[in-house]
């Protein structure tokens, strides 16, 4: 199995794709640009939206359920928003399908064309905020906290499984305000929250910051990101948080009665991370033997195989093997015990390696005899013989470790490959090697324009809080208040 | 807020969307047939949620995701499931919008037509067997037993909230099989499983059966199904499972080496329950008071509402109030406290009646002194007082109260209103009565079709074991082997 997967230096991008495939996190399916999520990549993508939505709701947030559907002209009540969305969406026009009077199959039943077209979501900002208005009449309606989980279409003409698909899964939070302080906060609020499951749970360390205004999110005032850096030098933009202004209440006119006795305009926030996180997931810490995945989100965190040479001993081995998976459980860990007998160990142990399960323990007859098993960990490939004895702490004690190994190599990558750049020539050489730069910027849009231009590389973030060092910019020598991180990406 | 509820007997139908929408469990949105599924709903619809996929979980499923769109063609391949779906669906049609050269807005852009339409998915057997033939080679493959939770549309010309909307929520189970009888099994399990979460998380009593051919899933050889009856004597369908044979095996190529070494077509099932539910589960329990909601499914199972006159008596109050809070935490209840000092205990009295909490807590000075609490069903609308001495347990236990006799009046109500018929003219009157009739039939769809077209009525089911008493049928006179369930239904 692991033999067919392409070595991440030969072709990291094609060892990215047979990775997902392979280990079953995904594949293409007959929709151009849709992807079917397979129950094992299924299986952490619940994981995530489990720790997610625990965290959205006890930073007291609830979820509701908007339509898949949004009438064509809401896009138009954003002036920026539509230019940013509109474009590029699936579009519904009739609703009725008919035989074909020629015999041939179904044909569209042009007599059920719909007055107005439906836009299939891109994203949910226009339909919440035209209920919103109905919802919000006083300061006593809000702040409104509210969080969506839900399938996007937006139509990509070049699709990657995860990173990229015409059709991704979502979460989607839209909250409102009564002042602008409060939805400031809310997006700052979001965004620890999304370093936090990043750092914490995906072993993913994140820099945060804020993008410059032509990297904005589409309607936008302010747009607070978390960029990660994958094992390929590229930057991946893993989770954004909007400061939206007043800009969606203006557009679908959403009042409220202040305690003043005014009426004004609601402040609005929204923030979302996506499937796109799973890529992130595997190209943060997986390797040339195959997916590594973090065991706060590992489907099976501990998978045991049997060694033996026959059916008595297979008994023998089996009763304890299931011994420990049900102290191991109690314990509140996943467990798989693979008593499969079509395969042989050594093929139990690669395929387990290639599904990235962080710990696998062996056990055969020899290590009844001596009260010990042999654990492999997936993130260093090591292994060692324990006694039996306190075996559940110490696995316990392995998995944390396993934990803040991935964050601690993945952070010292990072370090490793974050530079900082103080003249253009520098700038050329550096980024063609990856990583992010460090630099500069005078802070004008044009700068950036001919930056991306001519090396590909976009600002990734400008930091939350300035290091008070001015400089010159790398591009233009015009002056600079601080540096920003560049990175070509994702 | 009560007050604006019209009466069940008044008129029915009027309740139910009064109750729908001032209860704040749904509301229809801007996009006509859909509607947006407000917090307080979505929580109760999470529950089920939880539930459903533990259950699900426990007989060995596992979750993925398929695509929202299904290519046109896919539907004419099963042929009489193109007869069922395809007519009344969503189409997409193109993929792009742009400016109006007009100035108007934005309009289709006629460039960006696609070369085949895809249609937003009515249910997946389709898209699902297209894919499951690259994962299914060998009999090792299988059985395949997946689960997705999606939304799905169906393009409705009547729609009524949760009962019939043009976008809905479910989950759809589609499960591979080697033989015939393995599959038939499964499908007769997720029956099971369906009846058992109705009767034991909503309290509801469901009759289990299968379909009269007429009434079948398109697609299908056998449909499963529970039934329930809801307090207007109408029957509601609250899940089915199919078994499909080998319809979409043959429609999608899909075949297996089977231990005997033979390709063979593998045998399949397909079962779903939906956001219907939660319009079954208002219509089963909810009174002129407001929603009754079983405390397994109640986001809030017990509120504490603070009597006082000041505010440091509030403040003693709430001392009290929170640690009964925590403590029936401690035993995994969903408490709240409503401290709100903007409304008065009587108002917050109705408001959580009229929400359907289970168990209402006050607690006032006097309570403090006397060391007791007044505790208010909300199922029988009775109110003792308790003491503080083991007031938890006391509370776990009204709760397990609360959640039986629910079932129990309805099953009441159920029985109350299920009639032995026996003559045309005896149906004709009771038919107009409301409930299930338990009638003989001749098993034509001739004789079916007649009673419809004559009474509304339909066969809601025929039990899954023949009582071995056969008859006349009831309309024709001509034999019949067994009774089966009519109703109106919606």
């Amino acid at each position: 199995m692991a033999k067919e997967l392409s070595s991440r230096e030969d072709n990291y991008s094609q060892w990215y794709t047979d990775l997902v495939t392979k280990a079953d996190l995904a594949e293409n399916s007959a929709v151009r640009g849709c992807m079917v999520i397979k129950p094992y990549g299924y299986a952490i993508w619940e994981s995530m939206q489990a720790a997610l939505d625990r965290m959205f709701k006890d930073t007291g947030h609830q979820n509701a359920y908007f339509p898949l559907f949004i009438p064509k002209s809401f896009f138009s009540k954003e002036a920026s928003h539509v230019e940013g969305f509109a474009k590029e969406c699936a579009v519904v026009t009739h609703y009725r399908l008919k035989n074909d009077p020629n015999g041939k199959g179904i044909v569209v039943d042009e007599d059920a064309k719909l007055e107005e077209e439906l836009i299939v979501r891109p994203t949910s900002e226009t339909i919440i905020w035209d209920t919103y208005r109905n919802w919000i009449q006083s300061y006593r309606d809000l702040p409104l906290l509210i969080n969506q989980w839900a399938n996007v279409v937006r139509w990509e003409m070049r699709t990657r499984l995860f990173l990229r698909t015409t059709e991704f899964l979502w979460q989607e939070g839209h909250t409102a305000h009564e002042t602008m302080g409060e939805a400031i906060a809310e997006a700052e609020q979001m965004l620890r929250v999304y370093a936090e499951f990043a750092e914490e749970w995906m072993a993913m360390p994140v820099l945060r910051g804020v993008k410059s205004p032509n990297e904005r999110f589409a309607g936008a005032v302010e747009t607070y990101c978390i960029e990660a850096l994958m094992q390929d030098g590229k930057a991946l933009q893993a989770g954004t948080s909007h400061f939206l202004g007043q800009n969606f209440a203006k557009a679908f006119d959403v009042k409220f009665l202040s305690k003043e006795n005014k009426q004004e305009y609601v402040w609005a926030t929204s923030w979302g991370v996506s499937t796109r996180l799973m890529g992130a997931l595997v190209m943060s810490h997986s390797d040339d033997h195959g997916l590594v995945i973090p065991p706060k989100l590992a489907p099976i965190q501990v998978v045991i195989v049997p060694i033996y040479r026959n059916a008595e001993q297979l008994e023998m081995v089996a009763v304890k093997a299931r011994e420990i998976k049900k102290s191991l459980e109690a314990r509140g860990l996943r467990v798989k015990f693979d008593d499969r007998d079509t395969q042989k160990p050594g093929f139990k142990f690669t395929e387990w390696e290639f599904k990235g399960v962080p710990v696998r323990i062996a056990i055969g007859p020899r290590d009844l005899e001596n009260e010990t098993v042999e654990v492999a960990r997936r993130d260093t490939l090591e292994k060692e013989v324990l006694q039996m004895t306190g075996l559940d702490q110490k696995l316990v004690n392995i998995l944390e470790q396993v934990q803040k190994n991935l964050f601690q190599k993945a952070l010292d990558f990072r370090n490793l490959n974050t530079f900082k750049v103080d003249s253009w020539d520098e700038f050329l050489v550096q980024i063609e090697k990856g990583g992010f730069i460090l630099a500069h910027w005078d802070g004008t849009a044009e700068t950036e324009q001919k930056i991306k231009d001519e090396t590909k590389a976009t600002i990734r973030l400008i930091p939350l809080t300035n290091d008070g060092k001015p400089g010159k910019c790398v591009y233009s020598g015009k002056p600079s208040t601080q540096r920003v991180y560049f990175a070509r990406a994702y």
